[in-house]
């Protein structure tokens, strides 16, 4: 039985509506999960979290492999117990990490930017079918992280959902290396699947990922391939091209392929307003993404302007004086508070702590309201004029969390 | 008219409880002033300083004036108005930050320790009588403060609680000059008075400052000297001494010239468990200090520790594996939501946010339990049993707020 229990299809769309069921609580899809990378939504409290009304976050199994450690949050009792998070958890394998320090950056990866060599701190000593060597970014020690690695790190974690460990492979690679390279993921997926049916623990859901950039019959096989296994859920990762049309065309072919598979679906790092709506379109359920916390940190706000992307960086001149808050009538408890543009941009331009702490926010109190817009939507057959309107610049609708 | 409300005096000290009544609501004394240096109490909400149970916050004329301006401030329509923040706020003068450029850093001058050099970014050009030419620490703009100025800055800011322009002299200035400076400070007391009569906004009451080193007779007379001036309250600055007891003894010759003076009491910039208990038995009724927002971004715990002088460093290894909270029954949020030193150890040293945050929340959660306990105790004639108690060791009671 799936743990996805779907509560409404969009007559329209593949989007659908549903429930998440994990050991952790239930989660509402589609849904957006923010990054708690290391063990903690920058700048944020579990309370806060969960006051915004999100059931899940998802830590990152490579940074917490190197601090620190799996071993020590084990001894906590897992990263629930850690972070005293007690809604549910999922994180990734690694992998997307581990290659990045060979690829370039993450946003490069799911962009198809050319690697720019920032943020390499570390280094990959030798990719096998076994696994991968690397050095650690923290002290430049010989780690090593291939399949089993990865399940035994999530296990120690005890997530609910983990992922498995595979190459996300770069826009920049031929069509012959992302064969290959998806090849050997999928292979890395039944070591994944033999560790956790042995070791794993019994309430955590294991998704697999589909590879084969942006070749369509490598996505196709890919997407079978996962498929075929028994894989608890079904996530979308890899380049997705060097522009949003090509991103939608690949995700497309891959949720086409699923057609009505019951499994939950997961879109790795994808969070732009425009593309959360067309993902729950193409019939995403979950989906993970810096954006909210990373440009709150860096004095960027999310609003309904479509033409500038949904974004508002504050550190304008421009703002210097702007009494407005954020976003006109937004619920958000910073924007409640009447905190504004101007105060904000301030507290932003002097590296205030309180400053990157509201803009986080109030980016993840709007992200939160759009997921609960669109599930609303679908669950009341008005998906597509909501899906247009969110996209034309309404804002998100409040109260329905 | 005293803006404070003396509700009872203690039967065996000058220690005294009450309400101080102020154009932004009522602060209950004894009480602590928590640091909004910059306009905001560091990582920090409005909304979390309120939950903690503070009437009142600081900011800094110095730091405000040189950035973002007091003009722009005033644009928002005041300090209470920009950090939104409803309570009381209490402004020093400036007059600290100016000097300490030439005379070492804010610790340094109230502990007695030498120059260091370090935070010395700005640099002073010149001290004469009408005031202090100095270059802005932020971008070497020529500057000048005097007492009109900060008058004119506090009057923009708008807040509850003005300080006067004043001179702190470093513990190592010699007995001469600390008399110039001390005499030259009545003389700019008169000057912020004649300013506020004429440009104040007439919510702001208007606190003098005793200046006069570690000499007794230089005390004396600068408290009978502020005394005798028709200010709101009487605010004890200056050098103290180099350890606490000569502090305490300064102190006390200063509150002793006060006697039953009605008017509200401060001590700038001391707040240690230890120096609170003490200054709250010597009849002082407001505190401020950085004390436990600078040490929880540090990561150093406030705990019923007298030994440690309060303070639990939780950064050291020994707390590596702890599941234990930062102290044991403690009712603040962070206690409260399960948080274990290991978890804010680990936070910490990755420089995480909510990690600096959560250890300043435990921080003020204390100090404002502590002052609750000292001013209920003054209340219910138990002050001297209370203090007792604090000072070795008991845990401020909780409910009190």
């Amino acid at each position: 039985m799936s743990a996805l229990e779907i509560l409404h299809r969009d007559p329209n769309s593949p989007a659908r509506a549903g429930v998440l069921h994990t050991a952790h609580g239930d989660v509402r899809t589609p849904g957006f999960v923010p990054l708690a990378t290391k063990a903690t939504v920058k700048g944020l409290e579990p309370r806060d979290v969960k006051a915004l009304g999100y059931d899940i976050v998802l830590g990152n199994t490579f940074h917490l492999f190197l601090a620190p450690g799996h071993e020590l949050i084990k001894h906590f009792g897992g990263l629930h117990e850690f972070m005293r998070w007690d809604g549910a958890i999922v994180t990734d394998s690694g992998g997307f990490q581990v290659f990045s320090m060979g690829h370039g950056t993450v946003a490069d990866e799911i962009k198809g930017r050319a690697p720019s060599g920032t943020e390499r701190a570390g280094r990959i000593l030798e990719i096998a079918e076994e696994g991968v060597r690397f050095r650690s970014y923290i002290d430049g020690a010989e780690k090593f992280m291939g399949p089993e690695t990865s399940m035994e790190i999530q296990a120690a974690l005890g997530s609910d959902l983990a992922l498995v460990f595979d190459e996300c492979t770069p826009f920049h690679a031929t069509k012959d290396y992302t064969a290959r390279s998806t090849e050997r993921t999928h292979r890395w997926l039944d070591r994944c699947l033999t560790w956790h049916a042995a070791n794993g623990p019994e309430h955590q859901l294991v998704y697999g990922i589909i590879q084969g950039g942006t070749y369509r019959d490598l996505r196709d096989e890919s997407a079978e391939a996962v498929m075929a296994r028994g894989v608890d859920g079904i996530a979308i990762g890899g380049s997705l091209g060097d522009h949003k049309e090509q991103m939608y065309e690949v995700v497309g072919w891959n949720t086409a392929t699923l057609g009505d598979d019951p499994r939950p679906r997961h879109l790795l790092g994808i969070g732009d307003v425009d593309d959360l709506i067309r993902g729950v379109e193409l019939g995403i359920d979950t989906f993970d993404c810096a954006m909210p916390t990373r440009l709150g940190r860096h004095g960027v706000a999310v609003v309904p302007d479509p033409e500038k992307r949904w974004r508002m960086d504050i550190t304008g001149k421009r703002h210097e004086r702007s009494e407005e808050p954020l976003m006109e009538d937004c619920p958000c408890p910073v924007c409640e508070a009447g905190m504004t543009r101007g105060y904000l941009r301030y507290l932003v331009r002097h590296k205030e702590l309180s400053g990157l702490r509201m803009v986080t926010l109030h980016n993840l109190a709007y992200i939160a309201r759009l997921m609960a817009d669109l599930r609303d939507a679908v669950l009341t057959d008005t998906f597509t004029e909501r899906a247009a309107a969110l996209r034309a610049g309404d804002a998100p609708r409040a109260g329905l969390l």
